[in-house]
């Protein structure tokens, strides 16, 4: 029995996710289907991008995650099925892979073929069901493997977001995620800062040059900021009890650097 | 195994969906169970409708949809249990089942015994939980089948909405949904149009005369409306990369008329 | 195959609940997942303490039901594992099993032994995937059970929200949920008003001192306001096909009383 999740920026509100859920339920009627996100932001790939970043690697082999924030559906934008580290993503070449593969130790990169579609026309607008949900469908009802569906390809789109730059006493990454608590996310990972070696250190943005690392919310009084290493163990900034993007009105992109205290 | 899907009026932040889901696995503990949609408006039938429509001919046979959009919960309207193309569809008798049988081919039409609810009394504001879920339980699990549990009818309430009239110079339908991203669909199908024979054809609603019907969205500027055929193959108004319901402030209901050009 | 359900104040726009569910399957490949509510309001146990009061009785045997609403985690708040009425419940013991326990016939607390959390280090922000998914996961895979997992303790967190208080002449409790729909919920149960034997009598609150008990909603006019038992047999206020929250203006908290009709 094979797993089959899903993520897209479609909102619960219409039929388009269960259209989706019924065109893979009635090519694997055991599949367990996994709502994994249907709240991305509409068209938000880098919001998409960080929460399959987050989860993927958390299912078990043979797992098939179904990605799909799409704007650019109906042109020539390639449709992709990667291997990665025994599990299968399905998502449009438009950089939704972008976090995933950052942490991925195996990687197969690969295009869907051209006749991988439902039977008759493919909406031009709805790749998510005919094509995306096809394909999973097929693949998790053991129709057909993955070498059948896609052709190998040796690149794919990757967007240079979220890169972190070191210096000796300093490291320079930015916000990119801010969660539903108002926690502003990084790309500071705490594997990096631990590497500098530094006695003593501190997160800074903007106008705040001085925000105390921490374990735990708990550990400075309500109300208060605070930076602490968060459930994916990027340095993230936070308001104990509060929000942090409401507090700060810091927005995904603003710079946070964590310097070296002298 | 057999599934069950569930569209609801409740959200997700009561308890409703939970019980009902809770009382299914209870009769049917081996049922895959598929959260369609919880964020139709409250007591929306239309829109309930609209997206029941869509998705439940794509199951398997033998699905059994759960529909609940239920403003007349208490009274006597009744309470339906209909079977289309080899699926069940359970519902109250409002409407909800309009845009589903339009499309189904074979339909037996029925109502549940009074006797068929939970054991003890029925509550009189929920029976989402203690009459369409536990009916579901009840054929999902194989404890029941559809004869046992209702019986035949002969009609059931189907408003008239979105009826299309057709001349030999236009097709008048109007606005049945409006979906997240701003697309404002139409109950006008690419088949009425294709039948039409016309050379060249345009779409107009109030005061936009002329709007013209694309592939798809990647054929216009960013910001330019355009009329399309959608996931569903009906005529929708859009905007690339924009919300067609913002930029032209038409709502549910409003007349859409294709045209021939001259 | 046994069945995991989750309620969190997560929403579905983070990656949160989507790893949770991923590590629970990694340790239950055939569980059946069940989203109870993840649109519990941030922070809200007394929401949260509601919501899963009214659902966790409606499942089979062995279910086991993960609640995760922690604004204390990182602190020293114990992780609970509690048996009641042969299901499990995972929580934090902050009362989040307030109105759960007040139902269950056997209970057998237990708080989850320090070293039961996934390999490595637990995040300090994040015990609903580290702690409590792992937990389900060891449950419902059938590599552990519960004494394996939990130590025996006497008490727990219990507030005493929403109790009620009786007189021969009334009984004053107050709204403690207020659903989507404007109902507004109260303590005050069908089986208490019973007990009192009053032939005739009205609920009130604040300066409205006399609302009509009635058994479904049809029995007013739309727009009327009324009281009538409702879902889980609560008295609640209600407006017919309005919303009984905008009109009265009431929040959680405010007293409701029912009093007997001279």
């Amino acid at each position: 029995m094979s797993t089959v999740t899903l993520l897209t920026d479609f909102g619960m509100a219409d039929a388009y996710v269960a259209e989706m859920k019924g065109v893979i339920l009635s090519l694997a009627a055991n599949a367990t289907l996994i709502d994994a996100s249907h709240d991305i932001p509409a068209h938000d790939i880098r919001a998409g991008a960080w929460v399959l970043g987050q989860y993927w690697s958390k299912y078990p082999t043979g797992t098939v995650h179904v990605a799909v924030v799409d704007p650019g559906v109906g042109t020539d934008r390639a449709a992709l099925l990667v291997e990665a580290d025994d599990q299968f993503i399905l998502a449009p070449d438009n950089g939704l892979l972008t976090w995933a593969l950052r942490e991925a130790r195996h990687v197969r990169l690969a295009v869907l073929k051209p006749d991988v579609h439902r039977p008759g026309e493919v909406s031009a607008t709805f790749h998510g069901r005919d094509v995306f949900a096809y394909a999973a469908g097929l693949l998790a009802g053991g129709r057909a493997n993955a070498g059948q569906l896609a052709d190998p390809v040796n690149e794919i789109t990757v967007p240079l977001w979220g890169m972190v730059q070191a210096a000796p006493d300093r490291i320079t990454g930015e916000i990119v995620h801010i969660d539903r608590f108002g926690n502003l996310i990084t790309n500071i990972s705490r594997h990096q800062v631990v590497e500098m070696k530094w006695r003593e250190y501190v997160a800074q943005t903007g106008l705040l040059t001085s925000i105390a690392v921490r374990r735990t919310y708990g550990e400075v009084a309500q109300g208060e900021l605070l930076a602490l290493y968060g459930a994916s163990d990027m340095l993230e900034i936070a308001v104990s009890a509060g929000s942090a993007a409401k507090q700060t009105g810091l927005t995904r992109g603003a710079a946070v650097t964590v310097r070296k205290r002298e």
